[in-house]
């Protein structure tokens, strides 16, 4: 699979692999999906993670950005990006953290409790405008949409504070990834909608009149007819895609920007096997069910000159262990690799995958770094016992 | 949950928390294992990875290591461990990456294909012990124990190399993980151990007297009666143990040795669930089925004063997405549970979750270092092109 790709030489362990010819087009479909009607595109950053591909949203007219940590609204804040939303609900333990941010960007904050709006109210040291998730359907956090004098309540004790600003209600239809196909994934989305736009006007009733509202999520702003009734939307493992939107329906095989490579340890011709060095600690063990009712975690992608060819879906990764993948494949392409190839596979999560690695070489030979997670998370283990201190709680 | 320990105060967002004392005692239960009868105690250090940890084994008279890669490899050798099995198939991508241990430390290696060691025969620059690799009924990497002709085929490819010595007949009874119970466990291992002896005798009858019989795996060691036909064992979990394990009733509540600290992020009463941040990234996906039919990715662990103390099973990790953790739990606790509260997690599999962090915090409020992963797997993202250029294919 490598034999033609002189930049593939030097790699001994596995690596993620990304196109930008696919990258920058997936990002330019969904800004120009962003302009039926005109909406705030806020693309989120927790797939890539990566300073050199924000450049590419930059260059597609992208100014404000999502991410779900502190740690990465620093990482970007110190690359220049001035607004961002961390879209997760607020972690009362990383005040400190966040207020550390002040002279770099604006930060917008998330919230869904009263005590964590308290802990804010106490402890920022400068202006945040704030979002209450909202639980549209999903049921992992958030106020349910019908509650609307939670909702209203919370709204109020936000505008109550000297230094927080209700900025409008926040929404992850994460639904989405258990539909059938896009006409489900369509449907969902309206419904979402439809949820937000009657809890922003019972907010409008009650004298907030600049409500916005913001919609994530990558199946649904891919296949949406449009956008009435969003100011915001948030999409995010667009950027690479991968086969469990694949297997969604909500995008195409050439939309597919994010291949793990992998080195051949094993080949095992009586069972029609290869083992890899690629496992669990790489790919996640995220899985999905192939057509023939069978638990994938990854299928092959052939390598063109300067960038990925057609999905192989003979090549299939079918069992991982912490380190070792196994993957099944035809005889006439187990007859053919060799110990030592290397071998692309598109992950079924590609968010999880990229997490694994501190930066990705593309197509074109180029290695560009991103946030390195596991140093990220790890921060607090090692600075000084009087930084640890200095944390206020 | 952390009410009463101040050295939990600092903590910002999830962090892996160890209890020193169950370690070392895992530790010691282990290698007084190995006495009956006497043989090799090789740990494997896959799952702490911790140059500290690696002590608490010296003091129980561990001078050998098993490791999963060049890159812990090199991490150990560095560290002082000059007698070290990489007990993964070996990749030849790695070649270059090997000789330059040639001064740190004695590496073993381990193949199952005969372009591996020719490869190896022609590449390395120093003295190596080569174990091959048998499939005794795990059916991933290996050479199945019946194909002896192959096996010996191998051993004398390796001893007719002037750098290579045949070293003896390595497995991994993985299957074991699938078994009801200890009773099934032991009698995976009583096969493994008859099957290798079997390839060994035969080995022993063409020339090849002084084959060792290595077997690794938690679960069998943590239960064999004894280690007859057994030079030596490799088993790495035990160090932390975790619901796996736990579920296979290879060890007792009191072995388990890593907990996740969780931030509370969201408290929902009307569904008795609690929201952490910890989620896909942090836990792995790996899950087990509860008792009553559901799946689980963890279980609460109470704190006491300077280590852990009882599993709560009615504080269960019940969903994950990439950085949300769902916990459900009894009304009592959701109703004194506060927003900022850390709430201490066992996982499924604490190899996946520990390989998330660059460090451990312990219970004594010590804060020690781990191999960072990401960190090793990126290195030839980031190696200056000249680096790159020497790794020779």
């Amino acid at each position: 699979m490598d034999k033609n790709h002189d930049f593939l030489k030097p790699i001994h362990t596995p690596v993620p692999l990304i196109d930008p010819i696919r990258i920058r087009r997936n990002i330019r479909i969904m800004a120009s999906r962003a302009e039926k009607p005109a909406v705030r595109f806020r693309p989120h950053f927790k797939t890539h993670q990566s300073a050199a591909i924000g450049e590419w949203f930059r260059e597609a007219g992208v100014s404000g950005i999502t991410v779900s940590s502190v740690a990465m609204a620093r990482y970007f804040a110190e690359k220049g990006w001035c607004d961002i939303t961390i879209a997760f609900p607020f972690n009362v333990r990383e005040i400190s953290a966040l207020n550390l941010l002040d002279n770099l960007a604006n930060i917008h904050i998330l919230v869904d409790h009263p005590d964590t709006v308290a802990t804010l109210a106490a402890g920022v040291t400068n202006q945040h405008r704030v979002f209450i998730k909202v639980d549209t359907g999903y049921h992992r956090t958030g106020i349910f949409w019908e509650s609307r004098d939670e909702i209203l309540t919370l709204a109020r004790q936000i505008e109550s504070s000297a230094r927080l600003t209700f900025a409008g209600i926040l929404t992850h239809a994460g639904h989405s990834y258990h539909c059938s196909g896009p006409k489900q994934v369509k449907a969902v989305f309206r419904e979402t909608v439809g949820r937000m736009n009657r809890a922003r006007d019972f907010l409008g009733e009650n004298g907030f009149q600049n409500c916005k509202v913001s919609i994530g999520n990558t199946p649904g702003c891919s296949v949406a007819d449009n956008f009435e009734g969003v100011d915001e939307i948030r999409p995010g493992n667009f950027v690479f895609y991968d086969l469990m939107q694949l297997s969604l329906g909500v995008c195409e095989e050439e939309n597919l920007a994010l291949a793990l490579l992998c080195p051949v340890t094993g080949i095992y011709p009586d069972r029609n096997e290869i083992v890899v060095l690629g496992g669990a600690v790489h790919f996640s063990e995220e899985k999905l069910t192939d057509p023939d009712g069978h638990l994938i975690s990854g299928y092959g992608m052939n390598l063109i000159q300067k960038g990925f060819g057609r999905l192989n879906r003979e090549i299939r990764l079918i069992g991982l262990s912490q380190e070792h993948g196994i993957v099944q494949a035809p005889v006439e392409i187990i007859r053919k690799t060799r110990i030592g190839d290397l071998i692309g596979i598109i992950p079924v999560h590609s968010c999880l995958t990229a997490d694994q690695f501190a930066g990705y070489l593309t197509t074109s030979g180029d290695r560009i770094s991103r946030l390195n997670s596991v140093l990220a998370r790890s921060d607090q283990l090692f600075s000084s016992p009087e930084n640890s201190n200095s944390v206020s709680f």
